[in-house]
């Protein structure tokens, strides 16, 4: 990877994550282990990433306590990556950057997969930052502070 | 920036996404630009970032109509970077990164920048997706099925 700055100390939150999950692979293979995926050859297959940046992401990802090592739930000698809670927890980043991509990157008939409620087979509404009273807050209707 | 396999025609609108703002330059400038950056030296001074790095993100940013190129505001012969609809509605996935880091990435006594509703002063609730009845779903609630 490039050298870069660190975000580590960064005040700000937004910058800190980026910090960790901030390459695109990092949040694709959260993607996949949100879809299941939980093996090397898996997740090798469904990205098409080379080998060695595939193990060095994982790698990173197992350190920051965001997949866990797991022995293969079939008793084999393989082992699996499955999400931590801190990995789970990312699965509001991951919804933002897909209903920001279905509303903006594809034709309206072009195949694509949408993320839909398990109990009830329907589209899972639109995320969306909201107030005490549960109206919808816009960017401009929030203000960044620096506090403890 | 490293060749890599275009996430384009993937069907799957997170690929998508991240194959546009998938790099922790992009979304931290469009972080800046939530903020209310919009010259190229005040992106630099912010982020740390080499100015080749800066203007390469910039560019990408401008074609993809995330942001766009505008006459400075104070009438001096400088340009802004403002973002465009498209761009603002990336704000959910900039508030998910945010709340996710402000979770897991700080100690409880450390100085970090908090998102307050500006109209009340108050914190901003937690971003999550919910149902039909407004009931939070989990990552586990949900499924991911390929329709047109």
């Amino acid at each position: 990877m490039a050298k870069r700055k660190s975000m580590q100390d960064d005040p700000c939150p937004v910058g800190r994550s980026l910090d960790i999950v901030g390459d695109r692979w990092s949040l694709l293979i959260v993607r996949d282990a949100f879809d299941g995926t939980r093996r090397f050859s898996d997740f090798q297959r469904s990205l098409g990433v080379a080998r060695n940046i595939l193990a060095d992401r994982l790698r990173n990802l197992v350190e920051e306590d965001i997949l866990t090592i797991q022995p293969a739930s079939d008793g084999t000698s393989y082992h699996e990556y499955v999400l931590t809670t801190k990995g789970d927890r990312l699965f509001p980043v991951v919804v933002a950057l897909r209903q920001w991509g279905e509303h903006y990157l594809f034709r309206q008939d072009e195949l694509h997969s949408q993320l839909l409620d398990k109990a009830t087979g329907k589209n899972v509404g639109q995320m969306a930052l909201r107030d005490a009273n549960g109206e919808v807050l816009n960017a401009d209707q929030t203000i960044v502070k620096k506090i403890r």
